[in-house]
């Protein structure tokens, strides 16, 4: 079989749509948040799949390849919707408040997602890492550099370092998911739900609302009680 | 050569005396955060340390083994630390503050930390598992739970989830360090400093204690802007 090199990320928007490479992306996923680990090797995701191995090749070139698409199909939808937030015709507060729920909402549909960008930025040729960073991080990166910028022209938010704030964001949120299995045996919180999922939201909005100190004025009652 | 198996974590609290283990634990401690990964083996710690390959099996049984005793070392002075901050005639405020510091700079000092653990939960004996969380996970979740209480009690905090508390703080502070090679890439930050640590602890510290909205009084004159 001739099997020609994977294409960039920029060159294939259009992955998506091919049933076959869909599959196998959806299987990649499925493993990985079953395993709550990235080690999965492609002959187990042409097993899931039901596609012939030889398929991953020619749709991706290597794993690499494949796990490259699967964040840009992952990032895709995600980066869509903080364009839609950013134009629309709303406080900063209430986008902010909508961004840190949907951060959240990302994480529970695609848990591995951090670990993805981390393993492709290290252990990856210099132009996928190159990709995850233009098609992931700085997308994100930007959008809240803005909206804090509109939030301190507003005269909403205080002016805080949008570096930091990324970092506490993404990796408060991911950690909700990332930890949970060390949460669950030593505490014995169960598995992640949409009501936990909704209480960390408010939880998280609370926080960077309000902060844990009683002089400030919280959104509302404290919703829960140790 | 007859090979005894690994002593349990428990049993082994002197492993930290022991000059040869001592050297494994620092070679393998040095390479993961050089890597930024846990993909280390056993035959590279052995020529970093120096040490002849069969004293791994001797001291820890195996690579699990090494990296429990890893983790141990690790936690240890942390959690003791711990204890000594709870016991201070402080204020929960005060005692909060110098948590927030502490677990920066334990993540600066052992960046590898939360994979570690999440590894060992996942990927090794249920032995292993109860002792990584008896050992680190529960005894950082009780402290902050503990706090947490006396900060209500004290009229000082308002009362949050515990559990959601330990979920932002631990993965918010991880973040500066896992997600570092993502940010430097996409936005051109350098390495963490210990003047970008200090900021991102006064950072931390606002957040917690003030939000980012200006209804809320800061500790001070923001310290960032953008």
């Amino acid at each position: 079989m001739d099997l020609q090199p994977a294409p960039s990320l920029a060159e294939r928007p259009q992955a998506e749509l091919n049933p076959t490479a869909e599959k196998l992306l959806g299987a990649a996923s499925d493993l990985m948040i079953e395993r709550n680990s990235l080690e999965i090797s492609l002959s187990e995701i042409a097993q899931r799949s039901g596609v012939n191995s030889a398929l991953v090749k020619y749709h991706f070139g290597n794993k690499e390849g494949l796990l490259l698409a699967l964040l840009a199909r992952d990032a895709r939808s995600e980066v869509r919707n903080l364009d839609y937030l950013l134009a629309q015709p709303i406080s900063p507060s209430a986008k902010l408040k909508l961004h840190i729920a949907g951060i959240i909402k990302a994480y529970r549909r695609f848990p591995y997602m951090n670990r993805l960008i981390h393993l492709l930025l290290h252990a990856s040729s210099a132009q996928a890492a190159a990709e995850v960073s233009d098609f992931f991080v700085r997308p994100l990166f930007e959008f809240q550099r803005r909206l804090l910028e509109a939030g301190v022209a507003a005269g909403e938010f205080r002016a805080v370092d949008p570096v930091h704030f990324y970092t506490c964001l993404v990796g408060a949120c991911d950690h909700l998911f990332f930890g949970r299995p060390a949460m669950s045996r030593a505490v014995g919180v169960g598995a992640i739900t949409d009501d936990e999922c909704g209480d960390y939201i408010a939880f998280m909005t609370d926080l960077i609302f309000n902060g844990v100190v009683n002089g400030c004025p919280a959104a509302g009652p404290p919703r829960h009680f140790v």
